[in-house]
């Protein structure tokens, strides 16, 4: 990938939709929904570089597991709203790897959360382990795309 | 029922507060999060009939897995009100076993919600089969009890 | 019902895919979440059918609130599986609303749950009042195309 | 920090039996989940400082937005796991508000999870606003105890 602008290609970037269920009695979305839109953009960035994070864990036995999540909330998302969720890998080390997320509002792009984590792969008895091969060259490669 | 208040031991009763995720922009309970006390009320009445759910999946790798679930709502709980959840089991029969639940405002036991839920027992494939012989008698004994 | 397919004209489709957040240790979907899926599918029908429920709410106080909700499990979803909502008005008399929801797997089409809503319209205080006019009408023509 | 024990009385401490809602397929407590529990851990303290967050909603029209949360995860909390939730005041200067909380495992003490939070007082139309003086103080007190 050139060095043109390639972190637009390579932040995955999805769409949800604000859900009753989400909001809470403030009338906005309530702060902990924000990390499960992480796990969705993230999600859709490892697809997008074909990378099936469900098949990861079938075929390897291994985790993603999360050690540090942070966000900071700029404006509320609410009810109905449609939101776009951009995610990229900002770091590969071994089996630890890093994401930052943005979520904007899609109709005036309005960026309402950023934040990051971080995760280490271990294996289902929650112990450190490498990452598989196959998996941590994916993740590299849009590591070094996102660096560039 | 009889007057000899055998409902009283086997009517499994547990408290909770609301929580801020679970309300809605509506400044009410969302519908959803009914279930996950009806979830709340159905370990904690298994655990005081002496049957740990979390040490049967443990043991025998059986699951309980949900077919059914139907709720009536009364009246709306709200942020921060403490609830009493009372479940019975109803019926054992086989590998099915069906719990009523009821949720009660503590303050002045208002009646919010209503309902039941049918399970079956499945191994780890998903798939039908005997309840392990212990929890099955455990059960049996509580279901004979609302019987009374 | 007719055979002249008018039912899928109003039977509103919708897609989710399956979150991790929505998963249990059970390694499929907790039974609460196909709940959260029903209101996905409703306000999707809603914005079909032209009746924007979020502008229902700001316009006029009026709220649907909940009063029955019924969910049949018939196979378990799982993480990252594509879902299709279909939702269907049943029913519109005065200020209750009924809706019926099948939920199956994308690919193979199966059917994984299939459930009903029943909801009365409210005021912000929770007291029944007639529904707007507008939106009745709306709800009303979807409801009698389902019933051909 | 002195060494009087002081923070033992302004750190809230609050209990949390683990739900199989808030469990994911890794078999462990889903992330987000901790904000949650991180919100139960503030509602407390806040009423052992004789501050009602709900009447405060109601009297003053005042809500605690929140604007940035971070979580570092230790090891993992399990279902049906007891946890201990301390939450601790560290700031509050005009409108803006920090917590800092700490998750154990009740049983043995293990530390699952650290995070802390800041918000800040906003009224309905989510703009800015100076905390009402009566809660104003009581958080006050609160912090000035924990710097001590």
């Amino acid at each position: 990938m050139s060095n043109d602008g390639a972190t637009h290609k390579v932040a995955g970037e999805t769409r949800v939709r604000v859900r009753y269920a989400e909001t809470d009695q403030m009338g906005v979305v309530y702060y902990a929904n924000y990390l499960v839109w992480f796990e969705v953009g993230r999600s859709e960035l490892m697809r997008q570089r074909g990378l099936d994070y469900k098949q990861m864990e079938i075929e390897t036995g291994c985790l993603m597991a999360v050690v540090e999540a942070n966000a900071r909330y700029q404006a509320p998302a609410r009810y109905d709203d449609e939101l776009i969720v951009e995610t990229t890998v900002t770091g590969v080390r071994g089996p630890v790897v890093r994401f930052r997320y943005q979520i904007l509002r899609a109709d005036d792009r309005t960026l309402l959360c950023e934040g990051d984590t971080v995760h280490v792969v271990v294996g289902r008895d929650m112990k450190r382990c490498a990452m598989p091969r196959k998996y941590a060259a994916l993740l590299s490669a849009a590591a070094s795309h996102a660096a560039l």
